[in-house]
């Protein structure tokens, strides 16, 4: 099957959404916590966080167009710190009602029955329930003008995760942790190990390492 | 457990770059085909390719940063146009040895045993073995100057697929094309599908909807 860009920008916008939105491949799912200066909390659900460096430790997520209506992002830009909650299989359903626009009184915790946690005198609120989480804190915004969505780029102040996840050489087990994955707008899935492989150098065959 | 920003940055390397690199969950796994205009292909392994847009169709990928030897960066540079094709376990061992130096002369086709497509009148190589594949051209790079980082984004001209894994609703079965999921630097999964939910309204239960 072959679609050409005329193809694509003739069809049904949601139906674009759907297909392009699939095309990227599998998705890192995340709830994005944060708070306001008068103390209202916010929960989102993201498909567009990702690695962006490791020294300093950094994280990208692309937010929507401002709108005036993107408390993640406001809350943000007001007070740099949020957290990222990795989604399993007990919370999937909570964590894709977060997406739902809720006005800016309601908290997403209150309406989806996720819990808040504080942890340490971090400012944002973590998702209890959620097994692998991060604060960060904001240190760039990006303006992609193309079409006006918005890279922030976070650093990632802490770590929060279940003991036995890690490997002696710094792999974090996220299968074990149970962590989703995401396709198109809507679609979650589980994952089951094929198998890691070994750093690859010209003239030598891939190992399996486990 | 719980890891501070003082230990991360006292980590050894290595040991970081693996803890970070799995923080940011399963990512898409993708190989990006280019050609020099000499006519010398290269094909490169990716796990920071995303979703930035549906109208137009934008996508985004980032390259580490730039040391002259980066030849997917300097081939897109130089003629703009790309070709992203997904990854099935199939080919998932030659997709990751891409990922070796090898010298600007070599192609990683030739060197791992995937197939050269040439489609249309398409100036970059797509992977024959891939199943979801697509054209894109360069339209705007972004340097990152916070750790050299370059996001490029390009835009889909051309969509190959199979027939059988788009829905009605524009959805695309990846899990039925057998794209594959990356976690941390070389952890590959495939994945299992949980469902698909309902567009997410305030007030109104989340449904399973297929």
């Amino acid at each position: 099957m072959h679609i050409k860009v005329e193809e694509l920008e003739q069809m049904e916008q949601r139906k674009r959404a759907q297909l392009i939105n699939s095309l990227g491949g599998f998705k890192s799912v995340v709830m994005l916590g944060t708070q306001n200066v008068q103390g209202q909390t916010n929960l989102a659900i993201f498909s567009s966080f990702f690695h962006l460096g490791a020294n300093p430790a950094l994280c990208g997520v692309i937010v929507r167009p401002d709108n005036g209506e993107r408390h993640s992002l406001n809350n943000i830009m007001a007070t740099e710190l949020y957290t990222i909650n990795h989604v399993h299989q007990a919370i999937y359903q909570q964590a894709h009602q977060t997406s739902a626009s809720y006005p800016a009184l309601q908290s997403e915790f209150a309406a989806t029955g996720l819990t808040e946690q504080w942890l340490g005198n971090f400012f944002a609120p973590f998702v209890q329930e959620s097994r692998v989480k991060m604060a960060v804190q904001l240190v760039q915004r990006v303006d992609l003008d193309i079409n006006g969505t918005i890279l922030l780029i976070g650093k990632i102040l802490e770590i929060h995760l279940p003991d036995n996840i890690i490997s002696h050489d710094g792999f974090i087990d996220l299968e074990a942790a149970g962590s989703l994955t995401l396709s198109g707008l809507d679609s979650y899935h589980r994952t089951q190990k094929i198998a890691r492989l070994s750093y690859a150098k010209p003239d030598l065959p891939v190992k399996i390492l486990d």
